[in-house]
Protein backbone atom coordinates (compact mmCIF):
# COMPACT_ATOMS: atom_id res chain seq x y z
CA UNK A 1 0.00 0.00 0.00
CA UNK A 2 2.47 2.15 1.06
CA UNK A 3 4.63 1.84 -2.19
CA UNK A 4 2.70 0.69 -5.38
CA UNK A 5 5.77 0.37 -8.02
CA UNK A 6 6.70 -3.08 -5.86
CA UNK A 7 3.60 -4.54 -7.36
CA UNK A 8 4.51 -3.83 -10.78
CA UNK A 9 7.74 -5.71 -12.48
CA UNK A 10 10.45 -3.22 -12.98
CA UNK A 11 10.97 -1.70 -16.69
CA UNK A 12 13.90 -3.97 -18.12
CA UNK A 13 17.33 -2.27 -17.78
CA UNK A 14 18.91 -1.51 -21.31
CA UNK A 15 22.58 0.22 -21.06
CA UNK A 16 23.13 2.69 -24.16
CA UNK A 17 27.13 3.02 -24.57
CA UNK A 18 27.55 6.13 -26.95
CA UNK A 19 25.50 9.16 -26.10
CA UNK A 20 25.58 10.78 -29.11
CA UNK A 21 23.00 12.51 -31.27
CA UNK A 22 22.01 8.96 -32.14
CA UNK A 23 22.12 7.28 -28.60
CA UNK A 24 19.88 10.40 -27.60
CA UNK A 25 17.35 10.22 -30.14
CA UNK A 26 16.98 6.26 -28.88
CA UNK A 27 16.59 7.25 -25.17
CA UNK A 28 13.84 9.10 -25.87
CA UNK A 29 12.07 6.62 -27.80
CA UNK A 30 13.18 3.40 -25.43
CA UNK A 31 12.33 5.42 -22.15
CA UNK A 32 8.73 4.75 -22.01
CA UNK A 33 9.74 0.64 -22.55
CA UNK A 34 12.88 0.31 -20.41
CA UNK A 35 15.32 1.72 -17.64
CA UNK A 36 18.23 3.93 -19.27
CA UNK A 37 21.77 4.13 -18.71
CA UNK A 38 24.05 5.14 -21.18
CA UNK A 39 27.83 5.76 -20.91
CA UNK A 40 29.62 8.34 -23.17
CA UNK A 41 33.40 8.61 -23.69
CA UNK A 42 32.78 12.72 -23.82
CA UNK A 43 29.22 13.35 -22.36
CA UNK A 44 27.12 16.05 -23.47
CA UNK A 45 27.67 19.50 -21.42
CA UNK A 46 24.40 20.58 -21.20
CA UNK A 47 21.76 17.15 -20.38
CA UNK A 48 18.58 17.36 -22.68
CA UNK A 49 15.73 18.00 -20.14
CA UNK A 50 13.42 15.15 -21.44
CA UNK A 51 16.60 12.76 -20.75
CA UNK A 52 17.21 13.38 -16.92
CA UNK A 53 16.09 10.16 -16.13
CA UNK A 54 18.29 8.28 -17.82
CA UNK A 55 21.36 7.68 -15.28
CA UNK A 56 24.83 8.24 -16.85
CA UNK A 57 27.19 5.83 -15.33
CA UNK A 58 30.78 3.96 -15.64
CA UNK A 59 31.50 1.60 -18.96
CA UNK A 60 31.20 -1.18 -16.39
CA UNK A 61 27.98 -0.53 -15.09
CA UNK A 62 26.20 0.09 -18.36
CA UNK A 63 27.49 -2.63 -19.79
CA UNK A 64 26.03 -5.00 -17.26
CA UNK A 65 22.79 -4.53 -18.17
CA UNK A 66 20.64 -7.06 -19.55
CA UNK A 67 20.31 -5.39 -22.66
CA UNK A 68 23.14 -3.15 -24.27
CA UNK A 69 22.87 -0.99 -27.72
CA UNK A 70 26.43 0.19 -28.84
CA UNK A 71 25.66 3.25 -30.46
CA UNK A 72 29.04 4.29 -31.44
CA UNK A 73 31.13 5.20 -34.98
CA UNK A 74 32.14 1.97 -36.16
CA UNK A 75 35.81 2.58 -36.35
CA UNK A 76 35.43 2.68 -32.33
CA UNK A 77 33.48 -0.71 -32.17
CA UNK A 78 36.26 -2.76 -32.52
CA UNK A 79 37.67 -1.35 -29.05
CA UNK A 80 34.34 -0.59 -27.36
CA UNK A 81 33.52 -4.35 -27.38
CA UNK A 82 36.70 -5.45 -26.27
CA UNK A 83 36.26 -3.20 -23.61
CA UNK A 84 32.46 -4.25 -22.69
CA UNK A 85 33.53 -7.85 -23.14
CA UNK A 86 34.31 -8.57 -19.52
CA UNK A 87 31.58 -6.72 -17.37
CA UNK A 88 28.55 -8.09 -19.78
CA UNK A 89 26.06 -9.93 -17.62
CA UNK A 90 25.56 -14.25 -18.54
CA UNK A 91 23.52 -14.54 -21.47
CA UNK A 92 23.42 -10.25 -22.14
CA UNK A 93 21.80 -9.41 -25.41
CA UNK A 94 24.21 -6.91 -27.46
CA UNK A 95 23.02 -4.99 -30.56
CA UNK A 96 24.45 -2.40 -32.70
CA UNK A 97 22.66 0.30 -34.77
CA UNK A 98 25.30 1.38 -37.25
CA UNK A 99 24.61 1.65 -41.39
CA UNK A 100 27.36 -0.91 -42.05
CA UNK A 101 26.29 -4.23 -41.21
CA UNK A 102 28.79 -7.12 -42.35
CA UNK A 103 31.70 -5.01 -41.10
CA UNK A 104 29.61 -4.42 -37.81
CA UNK A 105 29.09 -7.97 -37.15
CA UNK A 106 31.66 -9.53 -37.63
CA UNK A 107 33.67 -7.50 -35.08
CA UNK A 108 31.03 -8.34 -32.46
CA UNK A 109 30.81 -12.02 -33.61
CA UNK A 110 34.83 -11.72 -32.97
CA UNK A 111 35.06 -9.62 -30.04
CA UNK A 112 32.35 -10.30 -27.69
CA UNK A 113 32.09 -13.42 -25.60
CA UNK A 114 30.22 -16.36 -26.73
CA UNK A 115 27.76 -16.32 -23.83
CA UNK A 116 26.26 -12.83 -25.04
CA UNK A 117 23.73 -12.73 -27.93
CA UNK A 118 24.27 -10.15 -30.91
CA UNK A 119 21.86 -8.73 -33.11
CA UNK A 120 23.09 -6.19 -35.85
CA UNK A 121 20.56 -3.69 -36.19
CA UNK A 122 20.22 -0.54 -38.98
CA UNK A 123 17.58 1.58 -37.72
CA UNK A 124 17.00 3.87 -41.56
CA UNK A 125 16.14 7.18 -39.89
CA UNK A 126 18.54 9.40 -37.82
CA UNK A 127 17.98 12.83 -36.03
CA UNK A 128 16.44 14.68 -39.04
CA UNK A 129 13.92 12.26 -40.65
CA UNK A 130 12.75 10.98 -37.22
CA UNK A 131 12.35 14.45 -36.31
CA UNK A 132 8.46 13.90 -37.01
CA UNK A 133 8.66 10.67 -35.26
CA UNK A 134 9.33 7.00 -35.61
CA UNK A 135 6.74 5.34 -36.30
CA UNK A 136 6.08 4.10 -39.92
CA UNK A 137 9.94 4.46 -40.30
CA UNK A 138 12.50 1.41 -41.11
CA UNK A 139 14.82 -0.50 -39.08
CA UNK A 140 17.16 -3.39 -40.27
CA UNK A 141 17.88 -6.75 -38.26
CA UNK A 142 20.25 -8.99 -38.80
CA UNK A 143 20.02 -11.77 -35.99
CA UNK A 144 23.88 -12.83 -35.67
CA UNK A 145 23.89 -15.39 -32.42
CA UNK A 146 21.45 -16.34 -30.16
CA UNK A 147 17.39 -16.51 -30.62
CA UNK A 148 16.36 -13.19 -29.29
CA UNK A 149 15.23 -11.67 -32.89
CA UNK A 150 11.77 -12.24 -33.57
CA UNK A 151 11.00 -10.96 -29.40
CA UNK A 152 13.14 -7.88 -30.55
CA UNK A 153 11.58 -7.40 -33.99
CA UNK A 154 7.74 -8.08 -32.14
CA UNK A 155 9.22 -5.18 -29.89
CA UNK A 156 10.35 -2.58 -32.40
CA UNK A 157 6.90 -3.14 -34.21
CA UNK A 158 4.38 -2.72 -31.73
CA UNK A 159 6.43 -1.04 -28.88
CA UNK A 160 7.68 1.82 -31.26
CA UNK A 161 5.49 1.41 -34.60
CA UNK A 162 8.78 0.90 -36.87
CA UNK A 163 8.82 -1.29 -39.87
CA UNK A 164 11.18 -4.37 -39.20
CA UNK A 165 12.96 -5.36 -42.39
CA UNK A 166 14.64 -9.01 -41.13
CA UNK A 167 18.07 -9.47 -43.14
CA UNK A 168 21.75 -10.49 -43.22
CA UNK A 169 24.50 -8.33 -42.84
CA UNK A 170 25.51 -8.98 -46.70
CA UNK A 171 22.05 -8.50 -48.26
CA UNK A 172 21.85 -5.55 -46.29
CA UNK A 173 24.94 -3.91 -47.23
CA UNK A 174 24.59 -4.51 -50.49
CA UNK A 175 20.83 -3.09 -50.77
CA UNK A 176 22.10 0.23 -48.73
CA UNK A 177 25.32 0.27 -50.65
CA UNK A 178 22.69 2.09 -53.36
CA UNK A 179 20.34 3.70 -51.35
CA UNK A 180 22.73 5.33 -48.56
CA UNK A 181 25.78 5.09 -50.73
CA UNK A 182 24.18 7.39 -53.78
CA UNK A 183 22.15 9.83 -51.14
CA UNK A 184 25.07 10.69 -49.66
CA UNK A 185 27.38 10.91 -51.84
CA UNK A 186 24.98 13.12 -53.90
CA UNK A 187 24.10 15.11 -50.80
CA UNK A 188 27.51 16.13 -50.31
CA UNK A 189 28.47 16.83 -53.71
CA UNK A 190 25.11 19.50 -53.70
CA UNK A 191 26.22 20.74 -50.39
CA UNK A 192 29.12 21.94 -51.72
CA UNK A 193 27.80 23.83 -54.85
CA UNK A 194 25.79 25.94 -52.00
CA UNK A 195 23.69 28.12 -52.56
CA UNK A 196 21.56 26.16 -54.41
CA UNK A 197 18.19 27.94 -55.87
CA UNK A 198 15.10 28.23 -53.95
CA UNK A 199 12.49 30.50 -56.25
CA UNK A 200 12.74 28.61 -59.68
CA UNK A 201 12.51 25.03 -58.54
CA UNK A 202 10.75 22.31 -59.68
CA UNK A 203 8.78 20.19 -57.30
CA UNK A 204 11.70 17.74 -58.14
CA UNK A 205 14.60 19.55 -57.48
CA UNK A 206 12.50 20.53 -54.05
CA UNK A 207 12.57 17.07 -53.31
CA UNK A 208 15.94 16.16 -54.12
CA UNK A 209 16.88 19.36 -51.46
CA UNK A 210 14.71 17.76 -48.52
CA UNK A 211 16.72 14.59 -49.04
CA UNK A 212 19.86 16.90 -49.22
CA UNK A 213 18.50 18.11 -46.04
CA UNK A 214 17.92 14.98 -44.42
CA UNK A 215 21.79 13.89 -44.11
CA UNK A 216 23.64 17.19 -44.46
CA UNK A 217 24.22 17.24 -40.72
CA UNK A 218 24.75 13.70 -40.31
CA UNK A 219 28.38 13.02 -38.66
CA UNK A 220 31.61 12.77 -41.02
CA UNK A 221 31.82 9.19 -39.66
CA UNK A 222 28.14 8.36 -40.90
CA UNK A 223 29.44 9.28 -44.44
CA UNK A 224 32.79 7.37 -43.91
CA UNK A 225 31.52 4.19 -43.02
CA UNK A 226 28.60 3.97 -45.47
CA UNK A 227 31.03 4.90 -48.54
CA UNK A 228 34.24 3.18 -47.10
CA UNK A 229 33.46 0.19 -44.95
CA UNK A 230 30.36 -0.78 -46.64
CA UNK A 231 31.75 -3.43 -49.44
CA UNK A 232 29.53 -2.29 -52.09
CA UNK A 233 29.59 1.16 -52.20
CA UNK A 234 32.97 1.82 -54.17
CA UNK A 235 31.63 -0.12 -56.79
CA UNK A 236 28.18 1.70 -56.90
CA UNK A 237 29.80 4.82 -56.50
CA UNK A 238 32.16 4.20 -59.67
CA UNK A 239 28.74 3.13 -61.56
CA UNK A 240 27.27 6.12 -60.88
CA UNK A 241 30.14 8.00 -62.12
CA UNK A 242 30.82 6.28 -65.02
CA UNK A 243 27.37 6.37 -66.14
CA UNK A 244 27.23 10.70 -64.99
CA UNK A 245 30.59 11.30 -67.07
CA UNK A 246 29.15 8.97 -70.15
CA UNK A 247 25.81 11.12 -70.34
CA UNK A 248 28.14 14.30 -70.07
CA UNK A 249 30.39 13.11 -72.69
CA UNK A 250 27.00 12.40 -74.90
CA UNK A 251 25.78 15.75 -74.69
CA UNK A 252 29.02 17.36 -75.93
CA UNK A 253 31.28 19.90 -74.81
CA UNK A 254 30.54 23.11 -72.40
CA UNK B 1 -34.50 36.12 -75.34
CA UNK B 2 -33.88 33.17 -77.40
CA UNK B 3 -29.71 33.23 -77.13
CA UNK B 4 -28.82 33.97 -73.43
CA UNK B 5 -25.57 33.42 -74.42
CA UNK B 6 -25.76 36.64 -76.84
CA UNK B 7 -25.80 38.74 -73.54
CA UNK B 8 -22.39 37.26 -72.37
CA UNK B 9 -18.90 38.33 -73.69
CA UNK B 10 -17.82 35.28 -75.36
CA UNK B 11 -14.77 33.79 -73.95
CA UNK B 12 -11.35 34.86 -75.50
CA UNK B 13 -9.71 32.76 -78.26
CA UNK B 14 -6.56 30.80 -76.99
CA UNK B 15 -4.29 29.06 -79.43
CA UNK B 16 -2.28 26.31 -78.45
CA UNK B 17 0.32 24.97 -81.40
CA UNK B 18 1.48 21.58 -80.23
CA UNK B 19 -0.74 19.31 -78.53
CA UNK B 20 2.06 16.97 -76.88
CA UNK B 21 1.45 16.08 -73.33
CA UNK B 22 2.28 19.83 -72.25
CA UNK B 23 0.05 21.27 -74.73
CA UNK B 24 -3.02 18.68 -73.46
CA UNK B 25 -2.09 19.85 -69.88
CA UNK B 26 -2.56 23.53 -70.83
CA UNK B 27 -5.56 22.93 -71.88
CA UNK B 28 -6.95 21.20 -68.87
CA UNK B 29 -6.83 24.26 -66.82
CA UNK B 30 -6.96 26.85 -69.40
CA UNK B 31 -10.52 25.77 -70.78
CA UNK B 32 -12.42 26.96 -67.84
CA UNK B 33 -11.12 30.10 -68.85
CA UNK B 34 -10.85 29.93 -72.55
CA UNK B 35 -12.46 29.23 -76.08
CA UNK B 36 -9.50 26.91 -77.21
CA UNK B 37 -7.87 25.82 -80.42
CA UNK B 38 -5.18 23.61 -80.77
CA UNK B 39 -3.19 22.26 -84.02
CA UNK B 40 -0.86 19.33 -83.65
CA UNK B 41 1.47 18.19 -86.89
CA UNK B 42 0.71 14.92 -85.36
CA UNK B 43 -2.53 15.00 -83.35
CA UNK B 44 -3.08 12.30 -80.50
CA UNK B 45 -5.40 9.11 -82.34
CA UNK B 46 -7.55 9.15 -78.99
CA UNK B 47 -8.69 12.48 -78.03
CA UNK B 48 -9.02 12.79 -74.20
CA UNK B 49 -12.83 12.87 -73.32
CA UNK B 50 -12.33 15.97 -71.54
CA UNK B 51 -11.04 18.12 -74.13
CA UNK B 52 -13.70 17.28 -76.36
CA UNK B 53 -14.59 21.22 -76.71
CA UNK B 54 -10.94 22.43 -77.56
CA UNK B 55 -11.00 22.08 -81.54
CA UNK B 56 -8.60 20.80 -83.68
CA UNK B 57 -7.34 23.22 -85.99
CA UNK B 58 -5.49 23.99 -88.99
CA UNK B 59 -1.89 25.92 -88.35
CA UNK B 60 -3.11 29.26 -89.71
CA UNK B 61 -6.43 28.98 -88.16
CA UNK B 62 -4.76 28.87 -84.90
CA UNK B 63 -1.87 31.37 -85.48
CA UNK B 64 -5.03 33.74 -85.66
CA UNK B 65 -6.03 33.51 -82.10
CA UNK B 66 -5.46 36.82 -80.29
CA UNK B 67 -3.32 34.82 -77.75
CA UNK B 68 -1.15 31.83 -79.21
CA UNK B 69 1.03 29.72 -76.93
CA UNK B 70 3.89 27.34 -78.58
CA UNK B 71 4.33 24.31 -76.85
CA UNK B 72 6.37 22.45 -78.97
CA UNK B 73 10.28 21.02 -78.24
CA UNK B 74 13.06 23.72 -78.53
CA UNK B 75 14.33 22.56 -81.42
CA UNK B 76 11.43 22.90 -83.18
CA UNK B 77 10.79 26.43 -82.22
CA UNK B 78 12.23 28.20 -84.86
CA UNK B 79 10.81 26.98 -88.00
CA UNK B 80 7.15 27.40 -85.86
CA UNK B 81 7.65 30.89 -85.29
CA UNK B 82 8.23 31.50 -89.30
CA UNK B 83 5.51 29.55 -90.53
CA UNK B 84 3.11 31.39 -88.19
CA UNK B 85 4.01 34.91 -88.68
CA UNK B 86 2.02 35.59 -91.79
CA UNK B 87 -1.29 34.36 -89.45
CA UNK B 88 -0.85 36.19 -86.66
CA UNK B 89 -3.75 39.21 -85.90
CA UNK B 90 -2.47 42.52 -85.64
CA UNK B 91 -1.13 42.54 -81.72
CA UNK B 92 -1.13 39.00 -81.36
CA UNK B 93 0.43 37.83 -77.71
CA UNK B 94 2.27 35.29 -78.45
CA UNK B 95 3.98 32.95 -75.45
CA UNK B 96 5.73 30.00 -75.37
CA UNK B 97 6.19 27.20 -72.23
CA UNK B 98 9.97 25.75 -73.17
CA UNK B 99 12.59 24.98 -69.97
CA UNK B 100 15.02 27.05 -71.55
CA UNK B 101 14.30 30.89 -72.09
CA UNK B 102 17.49 33.22 -73.88
CA UNK B 103 17.29 30.69 -76.89
CA UNK B 104 13.38 30.50 -77.09
CA UNK B 105 13.15 34.47 -76.70
CA UNK B 106 15.84 35.11 -79.03
CA UNK B 107 14.54 32.77 -81.75
CA UNK B 108 10.75 34.43 -80.96
CA UNK B 109 12.21 38.86 -80.94
CA UNK B 110 14.22 37.83 -83.88
CA UNK B 111 10.99 35.39 -86.00
CA UNK B 112 8.22 37.01 -84.94
CA UNK B 113 6.52 40.23 -86.32
CA UNK B 114 6.87 43.89 -84.85
CA UNK B 115 3.55 44.05 -83.96
CA UNK B 116 3.54 40.83 -81.99
CA UNK B 117 3.63 41.25 -78.33
CA UNK B 118 5.92 38.06 -76.72
CA UNK B 119 6.53 36.56 -73.18
CA UNK B 120 8.94 33.78 -73.17
CA UNK B 121 7.63 31.54 -70.06
CA UNK B 122 8.38 28.76 -68.58
CA UNK B 123 5.90 26.62 -66.03
CA UNK B 124 7.87 24.60 -63.59
CA UNK B 125 5.82 21.61 -63.61
CA UNK B 126 5.08 18.90 -65.96
CA UNK B 127 2.37 16.47 -66.18
CA UNK B 128 3.98 14.41 -63.12
CA UNK B 129 4.54 17.15 -60.78
CA UNK B 130 1.14 18.67 -62.13
CA UNK B 131 -1.25 15.46 -61.06
CA UNK B 132 -2.75 16.49 -58.26
CA UNK B 133 -3.16 20.14 -59.33
CA UNK B 134 -1.53 23.23 -60.51
CA UNK B 135 -2.78 25.40 -57.79
CA UNK B 136 0.70 26.62 -55.85
CA UNK B 137 3.25 25.57 -58.40
CA UNK B 138 5.41 27.86 -60.11
CA UNK B 139 5.63 29.32 -63.60
CA UNK B 140 8.43 31.22 -64.82
CA UNK B 141 7.57 34.65 -66.78
CA UNK B 142 9.91 36.75 -68.98
CA UNK B 143 8.75 40.05 -70.27
CA UNK B 144 10.37 40.13 -74.25
CA UNK B 145 8.36 42.53 -76.07
CA UNK B 146 4.81 44.58 -75.30
CA UNK B 147 3.13 45.79 -72.23
CA UNK B 148 0.59 42.63 -71.14
CA UNK B 149 3.21 40.97 -68.93
CA UNK B 150 1.49 42.25 -65.90
CA UNK B 151 -2.15 41.31 -66.89
CA UNK B 152 -0.72 37.77 -67.78
CA UNK B 153 0.96 37.40 -64.67
CA UNK B 154 -2.51 38.31 -63.06
CA UNK B 155 -4.91 36.27 -64.11
CA UNK B 156 -2.02 32.96 -63.58
CA UNK B 157 -2.04 34.10 -59.83
CA UNK B 158 -5.92 33.88 -59.69
CA UNK B 159 -6.89 32.35 -62.72
CA UNK B 160 -5.10 29.15 -62.03
CA UNK B 161 -2.96 30.00 -58.34
CA UNK B 162 0.38 29.91 -59.86
CA UNK B 163 3.40 31.49 -58.17
CA UNK B 164 4.51 33.93 -60.48
CA UNK B 165 8.03 34.28 -60.84
CA UNK B 166 8.81 37.61 -62.85
CA UNK B 167 12.39 37.67 -64.42
CA UNK B 168 14.54 37.52 -67.26
CA UNK B 169 15.60 34.95 -69.52
CA UNK B 170 19.47 35.44 -68.55
CA UNK B 171 18.62 35.53 -64.52
CA UNK B 172 16.20 32.14 -64.97
CA UNK B 173 18.50 30.13 -67.41
CA UNK B 174 21.34 30.52 -64.80
CA UNK B 175 19.11 29.75 -61.64
CA UNK B 176 17.59 26.43 -63.75
CA UNK B 177 20.58 25.23 -65.16
CA UNK B 178 21.01 24.18 -61.33
CA UNK B 179 17.56 22.91 -60.12
CA UNK B 180 16.62 21.35 -63.73
CA UNK B 181 20.07 20.76 -65.11
CA UNK B 182 21.34 18.67 -61.93
CA UNK B 183 17.79 17.06 -61.20
CA UNK B 184 17.37 15.59 -64.92
CA UNK B 185 21.21 14.56 -65.13
CA UNK B 186 20.83 12.52 -61.37
CA UNK B 187 17.71 11.58 -62.70
CA UNK B 188 18.99 9.79 -65.70
CA UNK B 189 21.78 8.64 -64.39
CA UNK B 190 19.73 6.81 -61.79
CA UNK B 191 17.13 5.35 -63.92
CA UNK B 192 20.27 3.73 -65.59
CA UNK B 193 21.21 1.91 -62.35
CA UNK B 194 17.49 0.27 -61.90
CA UNK B 195 16.56 -1.79 -60.29
CA UNK B 196 16.60 0.37 -57.35
CA UNK B 197 16.53 -0.44 -54.02
CA UNK B 198 12.65 -0.53 -52.30
CA UNK B 199 12.96 -2.31 -49.21
CA UNK B 200 15.99 -0.79 -47.12
CA UNK B 201 15.66 2.47 -48.00
CA UNK B 202 15.92 6.02 -46.04
CA UNK B 203 13.20 8.43 -46.07
CA UNK B 204 16.41 10.44 -47.70
CA UNK B 205 16.60 8.12 -50.70
CA UNK B 206 12.57 7.88 -50.82
CA UNK B 207 12.59 11.21 -51.56
CA UNK B 208 14.90 10.94 -54.48
CA UNK B 209 13.24 8.35 -56.06
CA UNK B 210 10.09 10.25 -56.07
CA UNK B 211 12.30 13.30 -57.47
CA UNK B 212 13.24 10.64 -60.15
CA UNK B 213 9.84 9.71 -60.87
CA UNK B 214 8.59 13.46 -61.25
CA UNK B 215 11.08 13.67 -64.56
CA UNK B 216 11.83 10.25 -65.66
CA UNK B 217 8.46 10.68 -68.31
CA UNK B 218 9.89 13.75 -69.81
CA UNK B 219 9.87 13.61 -73.12
CA UNK B 220 14.09 13.01 -74.54
CA UNK B 221 13.60 16.50 -75.96
CA UNK B 222 13.02 17.94 -72.71
CA UNK B 223 16.45 16.41 -70.88
CA UNK B 224 18.09 17.68 -74.28
CA UNK B 225 16.91 21.46 -74.40
CA UNK B 226 17.75 21.81 -70.66
CA UNK B 227 21.63 20.43 -70.67
CA UNK B 228 22.57 21.79 -74.07
CA UNK B 229 20.57 24.60 -74.98
CA UNK B 230 20.84 26.29 -71.61
CA UNK B 231 24.26 27.75 -71.90
CA UNK B 232 24.58 27.21 -68.25
CA UNK B 233 24.22 23.76 -67.86
CA UNK B 234 27.64 22.19 -69.55
CA UNK B 235 29.66 24.37 -66.69
CA UNK B 236 27.03 23.33 -63.97
CA UNK B 237 27.43 19.61 -64.88
CA UNK B 238 31.02 19.76 -64.81
CA UNK B 239 30.94 21.53 -61.51
CA UNK B 240 29.07 18.50 -60.53
CA UNK B 241 31.35 15.61 -62.10
CA UNK B 242 34.38 17.58 -60.60
CA UNK B 243 33.30 17.54 -57.72
CA UNK B 244 31.68 14.02 -57.28
CA UNK B 245 35.64 12.77 -58.96
CA UNK B 246 37.29 14.50 -55.95
CA UNK B 247 35.20 13.10 -53.36
CA UNK B 248 35.28 9.74 -54.99
CA UNK B 249 38.83 10.07 -54.69
CA UNK B 250 39.40 11.20 -50.81
CA UNK B 251 37.45 8.11 -50.18
CA UNK B 252 39.95 5.74 -51.60
CA UNK B 253 40.67 2.93 -53.80
CA UNK B 254 37.66 0.58 -54.32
Amino acid sequence: MSDDHSLTVPRPLVGIIGFGAFGRLMARHLRPHFRLRAYDPAPPVEADADLADVALAPLQDVAACPVVILAMPLSRLEETVRAIGPHLSEGALVLDVGSVKMKAAEIMAAGLPDHAEIIATHPLFGPASAAGGIRGLKIALCPVRGRRSARVAAFLRKGLGLRVVMTTPEAHDAETAMAQGLTHLIAKVLVQMEPLPTRMTTKSFDLLKQAIDMVRNDAPEVFQAIECLNPYSPRIRKRFLDIAATLDQDLGPS
